[in-house]
């Protein structure tokens, strides 16, 4: 089936809930595996990486979780529709560059999404909403375990799991987050919490990964070290960081509204006003607006039904998917329009911010 | 009786009106006098000043139009009284900075005031709301009658009325009005319509005279000639260029929508939801935005209404009228907060933008 037809609704994940959703937007594990007598993607011919593909694909089609799911070669994609994919999170903005050879092969749910040959024969990952690393770890492992008995799996005994770059060996697992965390950033302590993360092993990353800005207060954590641990011991040591991470954010959110209640009413307010009344919203603009919404919703100013609709939209207003919903290429200017008819739209139902409850929870606090 | 009391009720000006008011905010017109026999303000002691002050104020409470009127030493104003007088056009910056010896007389309506030695020893201002330059100059005409049968006027056959500065000398008449130019402004004609100006012998500036910005799209024209002429040709010159300007504006409205339509809404759509939604607001923001509204409402985004106040608040909002409303010295801080309640109370029953009329209005010009 077309991935084509995967792209005009939000990936599971999009939607936002699961556990502490108020903070963590989504949970991502990665697995990087290659098979044995194999050379890496970046070193084999494109004979050579056809016949990976020809060696994957049964192994995938066989197997239960991706029965059903939908692949490609990457040729076969639009620009566009690879854009799509990578603004979802569902593929890399390198394997979007790749030409004949590589392909890649997603379930309905866009839960799991497996690369063939980015830089290593298969990058495997699932991403669900909220904290749910372990359960995404589980999902994964268990589609991980199934193509190992089906493919000959690079692997050595001392190693582990041989990867293309080395940073990778071992468990070839990488396990991330994305938190919301404007209490921080609007506290000044981001960099602290950076260099903080650094020290235990961990990067903070932006939205979209290494060199990316952390537009609308997203943050990716991630573990860097592959080698030398079991997969479980990983996601549990980036568990007991975010816990703590989510107590920060709790308590600079409380911090911030204590000294700065004339700043957050301000940001918020305004946040409301230019995604409600504005009609030419650049990316960037809509990002910084749509989490003072969010945090707005957290802080009770909103519903917290909106979460969900701002949460869908942090991906729905990026450019490549602004066009599929036009169905049609767009000049910036014209995604600007479109971006913010998009997000009147969506919030036509939302209230006006309602400041009562903010200071309400403020003062519970305090007692 | 003390000017104080006048401060907590706005100038007739202010409160928008008169003809031409979508596009003309006021006419002034000023005459500049001196006593024969006596140094200019500059160059005499302090007892020659309070001489002329002495020698002027029975002449000033003789004459019906300023029987009842506001008189004050400058001494005896605090310094944020003095601004509010500034900002309402009622004094000029110069003479809010004299001492002793100088002073200010305002009649109820604050349509008529008088400086007593700034720059000259008589500068008489009367201000109207709209395009009423030829009814401003007739009621200043008739206070500057009545005072020269009191007074000695330092007249000269040849030269006419003798100032402290030469580009006074004559009529000692500077007319003048506020114009909202957003059209010009934002068709990038302002340049070019200022040059123009220059050329046939009037200056534009900002909403406070020389060197200050044209925020809020506020420009201010006035005539550079005083000799050579009788005032009511300098009057009807002025008149003249006003109506080929707002023909301009005009037009440049009608372009401005028909080549940015999306521009336009988007800062009317952002005006209003900031003037609406925020709760920190600079002076400089609060201009650009109420000008917008202002565009809107002679656009038929808003009622027509809407006009007279947005017109009030374009002063309203100043720094020493929202210390005056506060009663108490403010910080910049505390100042841009209440700024933001100010204008939210006072747009409090403006309804959303309505881009309807907008088009309508466009698709009638066409015909």
């Amino acid at each position: 089936m077309r991935i084509t037809n995967l792209l005009n609704k939000p990936a599971e994940w999009m939607q936002g809930g699961g556990p502490e959703s108020d903070i963590v937007i989504s949970s991502r594990i990665r697995l990087a595996r290659n098979l044995r007598g194999y050379p890496f993607p970046g070193w084999a011919k494109k004979e050579l990486r056809a016949q990976v593909v020809s060696c994957i694909r049964p192994a995938l089609e066989d197997i239960p979780e991706m029965s059903g799911a939908f692949a490609e070669e990457m040729t076969q994609l639009s620009a566009l529709e690879k854009q799509v994919l990578v603004e979802r999170h569902l593929i890399s903005r390198e394997h979007a560059a790749k030409g004949p050879g590589c392909a890649v092969v997603i379930n309905d749910q866009q839960s799991l999404s497996i690369m063939v040959n980015e830089e290593d024969h298969l990058r495997m990952q699932a991403i669900l909403p909220g904290q749910q690393l372990m359960t995404a770890y589980r999902a994964l492992d268990q589609v991980d375990s199934e193509l190992e008995t089906r493919l000959p799996y690079a692997f050595d005994p001392d190693y582990g799991y041989l990867t293309c770059c080395p940073t990778n060996l071992g468990t070839g697992l990488r396990a991330s987050v994305m938190l919301h965390l404007p209490g921080l950033f609007l506290s000044d302590q981001m960099t602290q919490t950076m260099q903080g993360a650094s020290k235990i092993g961990l990067a903070v990353r932006g939205q979209y990964g290494e060199g990316t800005d952390a537009l609308a207060n997203l943050f990716q954590i991630s573990n860097q070290n592959t080698l030398g641990a079991k997969e479980e011991d990983i996601i549990a040591h980036l568990e007991r960081v975010i816990e703590q991470l989510l107590r920060n954010e709790k308590n600079a959110r409380l911090k911030v509204l204590e000294d700065h209640a004339a700043m957050i009413q301000d940001q918020i307010g305004r946040a409301y006003a230019v995604l409600k009344y504005a009609h030419i919203v650049s990316s960037k603009e809509a990002l910084t607006h749509l989490s003072m919404i969010r945090l707005g919703c957290d802080m009770n100013v909103f519903p917290t039904e909106a979460r969900g609709i701002v949460t869908r939209l942090l991906t729905a207003i990026q450019p490549a998917h602004l066009q599929i919903t036009a169905s049609t290429k767009l000049s910036m200017e014209e995604r600007d329009v479109l971006r913010a008819e998009i997000i009147q739209e969506n919030l036509k139902a939302l209230t006006p911010p309602d400041f009562r409850g903010i200071i309400q929870h403020r003062d519970n606090e305090n007692e």
